[in-house]
């Protein structure tokens, strides 16, 4: 079992003074101490504390760095790159003290190849800043996370989000990257070919390293043509059973269905509150098709088909772009919306993907044992992915409430395991999913990794104590 | 500049007698010395000629495939894993001697999950074998090689071929692995969950890793439906250009082509003749589409509206199944049916690929140059990809003609890297294209895969000297 957040060891590693001193001599301001830069940058959206980094450096320049590494590397110092913050598991902890490299200042969108449908940007770009810049060519990026996150940031936690099931993750959307080794020397993954079989795959060894291995500094992307048709719906139905039934039948007969998101009462309340809507407090599915305006209907014709035998209302459609924006605005509200109906409370959240013929079993099992626990929770999910977040709303000066938020996440994780699924989708081990990880991947297969860690990394300088225990 | 066939240094280990007199304890007669034996296994479909490896041991299981590694670790033995033959660039050499370690005979389709649309297989199971067992439930696996290669190969060499456009290539469609590591441990590599971020991306480190990094004996894939609707169509063009032209249209319009092939006058006279067919002796997109037969014809609609903005004749539809299996089976003979154009020729195979809008360019210039020499040559082309393959037909008794195709396939290599695409965009990197990988990646890349392959192989016994020199 994963160690609970609250007996966590951290054990910082002093930086050299003389380490200090250059970073200072070459950034001047762009070095911080000031102990608010530090807090601010040694903290996600975990509910982990831990202790600040000993420095902040806010890089600008693929040159800045590799001086940053290449001062770590001698030092022996660990660097967390840091992109906007709002990863889930600790990611960005300093637990091992060291520096975090803020890459948020390096926000060029580098180049469109509109004809490729290619963009390259530096890693501190976030998916929303690259959506207006490239919306006028009638050009998107559909990886959506929910989090205005950076670019870089996304690969490094190899996410996805609710257009997932159609476009893929950010495992099939990076072409390519370019690197600051652990030793601080820049390299190029990957081409802007579509496919390539030239050597070992580095681009996807990186995409999800959560900088472990190196620092993404910059991001060659799929993107695509806006699709000529869009239509969101809404449908209601009677139990989450029935609505997770749908959604297996919808997948298994291939609607190429471009998002396919659940949400359950406790969700929908919390939206209607926190959003002002009106939506039926019922178990829902949110939906959106992409295609040409026939290709749309059809699609749509043929997941109410399926809706309809399991329950379902009729939809209920979101025709304008600002009713579908708003629909897709109260759905990424989710999870704070959900914080709001327990004020004070933190959220321990889960991220299990299962194979979508095991979805119904791993979703109502969760919901049986939640429900008997009478603690709070709500429910989110990329369902047509075989992906769910089921929230535990703890308060946290009850330690019972946290631990039995752990038991439950464990026994979810190890449900899905058995259903031959992973313990994360797309959030991935950060510090608090690490035994999860020994369980899912095997003893051996974890051992293969740590081999690769210390090849490119034999000063353990890459953010760590991450993804492994120190 | 890669060194050129005739110049390769071949340096055998030598396989100690009491390593031999293991494998024949266990293995009995599935351990072979036999000179036809190893002369089979010493070779594949590149143009290269090496001593054959001094046993071949066909393994019938994981604990097999275990034995021998652990074996070959502890006499620093080379271990080549080998499928079917069928791949292109030397992969299967035995260059520094040692085991060639047959898993044709783990063929056995371990599990459909027909719900989930994902199958396990042992690696010697081949691509023809899973359609024909898969079919009757209405599904198909789409890469294509063409070649009825292993799915272990396919993997192995990140393989895709004629689907790719529409479905991607093996990086897209393998789930997981089995692997067996140098050191003899199995381990397993993904899970059955469309997606994850649980650590590593190991599955995609060991696709397209060629045998150097352990041997992949079962694999887990993505399935699909087979389509509602299915049509096929040819469409001649008067120039080459005219034809890459409309590809790129198509590509850059978002059409979800299922398959779009260029053949040029040469290779449609060569299965023209093969194949008694009668086709236009003209530049020629092979083109079908899957989806709803609507949605079919639908983009049949836009691709002629394409194609004939450019010149391209109205459609020859093959309606039938028959018809349309003639036309792939023709599409499938090319590179064979090109070889009978020159009796004893031998094939110098090209596989660049370029983001599509360069496409024109590095096909056009790779033309004007063969021309300019006067070599014989022909091109088949995943061109939807931005891939194709032009194989120059040289007579092997003359020197100069190698020197001549090495030479022009170097330039297009070059050519495609300005174009900012890659050297091998399905057949890997193997013997032939090292210096090509370099040139490619870059000094500091090839160095990182390196350490990649010292970490896990430390002995450097899976299939040494293929990727980087020895």
């Amino acid at each position: 079992m994963n160690a609970p957040y609250t007996s966590l060891q951290f054990a910082p590693r002093a930086m050299p003074a003389v380490m200090l001193e250059a970073l200072k001599a070459r950034f001047g301001e762009r070095c911080s101490t000031a102990l608010a830069v530090r807090e601010q940058h040694g903290r996600d959206e975990s509910p982990i504390d831990a202790p600040p980094p000993e420095a902040v450096v806010f890089a600008e320049s693929n040159e800045d760095v590799a001086f940053v590494l290449k001062l770590a590397h001698a030092h022996a110092v660990p660097v967390i790159p840091y992109g906007v913050g709002s990863s889930l598991e600790g990611h960005l902890l300093a637990v091992q003290g060291g520096v975090s490299l803020d890459v948020s200042r390096m926000n060029k969108i580098l180049r469109v190849n509109a004809e490729d449908l290619t963009v390259t940007v530096q890693a501190g770009v976030t998916r929303n800043q690259l959506n207006n810049e490239i919306r006028h060519s009638g050009l998107f990026f559909p990886i959506d996370p929910g989090a205005d996150a950076s670019l870089g940031g996304m690969a490094a936690t190899r996410a996805s989000g609710t257009n997932a099931v159609r476009y893929g993750t950010m495992r099939e959307n990076v072409l390519g990257l370019t690197v600051v080794t652990a030793a601080g020397d820049v390299i190029q993954t990957g081409t802007r070919a579509r496919k390539s079989s030239a050597g070992y795959d580095l681009t996807r060894l990186f995409v999800g390293s959560e900088g472990t291995l190196g620092v993404m500094t910059e991001v060659s992307l799929r993107i695509y043509p806006l699709p000529e048709a869009v239509s969101a719906a809404v449908c209601f139905f009677p139990t989450i059973d029935a609505a997770v039934q749908t959604t297996i039948q919808i997948i298994q007969m291939g609607v190429p269905i471009a998002r396919c998101e659940l949400l359950d009462p406790h969700a929908v309340r919390a939206v209607n509150k926190h959003d002002k809507l009106t939506l039926r407090e019922a178990p829902m599915l949110l939906m959106e098709f992409h295609g040409s305006p026939a290709g749309v209907a059809e699609q749509a014709q043929t997941v109410q088909e399926i809706a309809r035998e399991f329950g379902g209302e009729d939809f209920e459609w979101a025709t304008t772009p600002e009713a579908r924006t708003k629909l897709w605005t109260a759905r990424h509200h989710a999870y704070l919306s959900a914080l709001q109906t327990r004020p004070g409370c933190r959220c321990v959240t889960t991220d299990t993907c299962v194979p979508i013929s095991r979805l119904a079993e791993s979703i109502n099992e969760s919901v049986a044992e939640v429900e008997a626990e009478g603690l709070p929770y709500f429910i989110v999910g990329h369902v047509g992915d075989g992906n769910f977040h089921l929230g535990y709303l703890i308060d946290p000066n009850i330690p019972e409430e946290r631990d039995t938020a752990e038991r439950l996440s464990h026994q979810m994780v190890q449900r899905a395991l058995r259903l031959e699924g992973t313990c994360t989708g797309e959030h991935g081990i950060g510090l608090h999913k690490m035994g999860f990880l020994v369980e899912e991947a095997g003893v051996g297969a974890v051992a293969l990794m740590r081999q690769l860690k210390a090849a490119l990394d034999p000063q353990n300088i890459m953010n760590p104590g991450k993804i492994f225990s120190a």
